[in-house]
């Protein structure tokens, strides 16, 4: 703590004081299949008993999960009774309505923090959560308020979840008509990432995940992005094990740059992790949500790539590279939201005032090498949206 | 990060990953007098300018303070105007109904956070809220919550709030029946404490604070808890230069217990600084809160002090030296309530349950000499709350 200091030059007395304190956290991610097996450690494993008692734990579920895995509900009931000289669960499993919709209703939070309490979870106890990336942030949301944070097990069962934001540290709810408009940074307790989950994905839902895998490829590492475009072929019919090891490379890499990037909880301007991320929001948001956000992704990262390579700082044979990438994996560069150059271009300001302070967008200089700038030149950004919907093909 | 591990033993490839991480705060507290006086920089002085923008600030006042210092809402807006290079007030003060009913309404959270959305507050904008703990705790939640976290500028107006939970890093509102049910830990931007403030405040209000000031002087400085007792004839007096300096020295140790006690958030079981508030929370409760918190609080400490002696932790004449300096600063330490023991002890469960694992309640060996134990004896309790019950007089 230091010294009070006296304000000087003026005629009051004041004395501030200040003290500098830091809170640590452990960042834990598990990767491994069929987590609900009986003989799978797992989950056990990150189920600490607290000085003796059994780990209490509460489960929500995804309905949209519970539906193309009907077992699922008796899975978790059986594992915690194979379990039970390490756990026990404090209710039966709850079910939550999956997708955007149990962000936008507020009585989804009340309903879930409403049963944290019956349930008489405490700060020690464990809320677990099995779904898409939206109930993550509801029930996370919950967790992270009720007695001021509650124990929060993520196992995220999208492609997407998995490789972005089940691995990350923020949770929230949308407010206001505003998406995320009210969250924390809480980093769960533990993440596990579960690969048989995505096999029953619809296929446009399996492939939103590889978009995320992509931005975080070309924020970090040609060869990761090298490694998609390889996989390409297999990933067009389907290869589960071909998504496999890419989905882990993003979530590792997102981690890594939760841990080692020096502001997990965003408290400087920049946020890199969202590159192609203001436009993504606002596509969402144009298209009601029809566009799905890994999909609002794919034509966020073109946009502001070929924005990029229009002032100067990408390559266009770059700029080729990942397009290709990106049609290639099955994604749309196209859409006629992108028209709506107006409305678009209010996702910067929206995108802006939610971190606050200035612009800070995130652009390319050559793949795996991000810089940022704090002025988007609007009628260039307009043309490139122009030049990405006149297609993906011809703007080279 | 750590190289990933094998679960060893198990049929299954597990691969966990973990990675620790740490988020540093800067915890700041300016003592001063008059913070709306034009030529006090106190309050300019927090509001940093970010990146050439002036600082968008929206005030929130509690209606008990508006009332009593009718020229606070125009004394705002001319500091705002008087140190227009460096803030602009994005909107008029707004006026939140003060004491406990704003935490009991979840609209008042919602109303709070609406108006930082609409006033299109950001996260490196400041929200600055002036007024008693209960006040703090409502918008202090919304702040944390909207955009995951505003900039906050406490200024405490009581001498409860400026001596503790003012400079504290904890927010909520109470929920599902619970106190605190919904909140965060999140610390504030900066803390103004404005001598001035308590001067309006009830006879009963003003001598709440110093329960906490005997409370953290009882845990931390046996040469605090003498300078409150030798200042006890003035304090009777209501004499405003002799509770400065206990406010602020109280203020002082909280703070220096949050930065340096190694468990800022509470991650760990102990809850020191909470010596006294099981029986006060529950006792606040029984009386439907017609005990104030200070009052709840100083009965609390003789109760746990009783206790602590009747089970050979503390010497009886320092339970006499504590009874007798809260009662001769004027706290009653008898109260109907203690004779309700089962509903009373039922406290202790609510008090475990919300912070979690097993029960860790502190008491006292000496003056300034906290210990934690994990089980309390029920009929030696019932047993104390019985001696207190008979009278401060006659118990030694």
């Amino acid at each position: 703590m230091s010294e009070p200091t006296q304000s000087s030059g003026w005629s009051f007395e004041n004395e501030a004081h200040d003290a500098a304190f830091a809170v640590a956290y452990l960042h834990r991610v598990c990767f491994t299949r069929d987590v609900l097996d009986t003989a799978n450690p797992a989950l056990r494993n990150v189920l600490q008993a607290d000085g003796g008692r059994l780990a209490r734990v509460l489960v929500f579920v995804d309905d949209g999960v519970a539906c193309a895995w009907p077992d699922l509900k008796d899975g978790i009931i059986a594992y915690a009774r194979s379990h039970a000289d390490q756990m026990t669960l404090v209710d039966a499993p709850i079910q939550i309505t999956g997708g955007e919709a149990c962000k936008n209703d507020w009585q989804v939070f009340e309903r879930v923090a409403r049963a944290i309490t019956g349930a008489a979870i405490c700060r020690r106890s464990y809320v677990v959560v099995i779904g898409g990336g939206a109930v993550l942030d509801a029930v996370g949301f919950a967790a992270a308020t009720a007695h001021r944070g509650v124990r929060l097990v993520r196992l995220p069962t999208t492609t997407l979840a998995q490789a972005d934001s089940g691995v990350g540290v923020k949770n929230g709810i949308n407010a206001f008509g505003r998406k995320n408009l009210l969250g924390t940074f809480s980093p769960p307790w533990a993440v596990i990432n579960d690969e048989a989950f995505p096999s029953t994905l619809s296929e446009r839902d399996w492939r939103c995940g590889l978009a995320e895998a992509v931005k975080v490829a070309l924020l970090k590492s040609e060869s990761f992005f090298e490694q998609i475009v390889a996989a390409r072929p297999r990933l067009r019919n389907r290869d589960e094990a071909a998504m496999r090891p890419l989905v882990r490379r993003s979530a590792l890499l997102h981690m890594r740059h939760i841990a080692d990037g020096g502001d997990p909880f965003e408290l400087n301007e920049a946020r890199p992790l969202d590159f192609g991320h203001w436009s993504a929001h606002k596509l969402e948001q144009m298209t009601g949500f029809r566009l799905k956000h890994g999909e609002a992704v794919a034509i966020g990262i073109a946009l502001d790539c070929v924005y990029s390579a229009m002032t100067g700082l990408l390559e266009w044979s770059d700029v080729k590279r990942i397009c290709d990438c990106l049609t290639g994996l099955g994604f749309e560069l196209v859409h006629a939201a992108l028209q709506e150059s107006e409305t678009l271009l209010a996702g910067l300001e929206e995108f802006r005032e939610h971190l606050g302070g200035g612009l800070t967008i995130t652009l390319l200089n050559a793949i795996g090498k991000p810089l940022e700038v704090h002025e988007i030149d609007h009628a260039v950004m307009i043309e490139a949206a122009s030049r990405l919907r006149r297609s993906a093909r011809v703007i080279f």
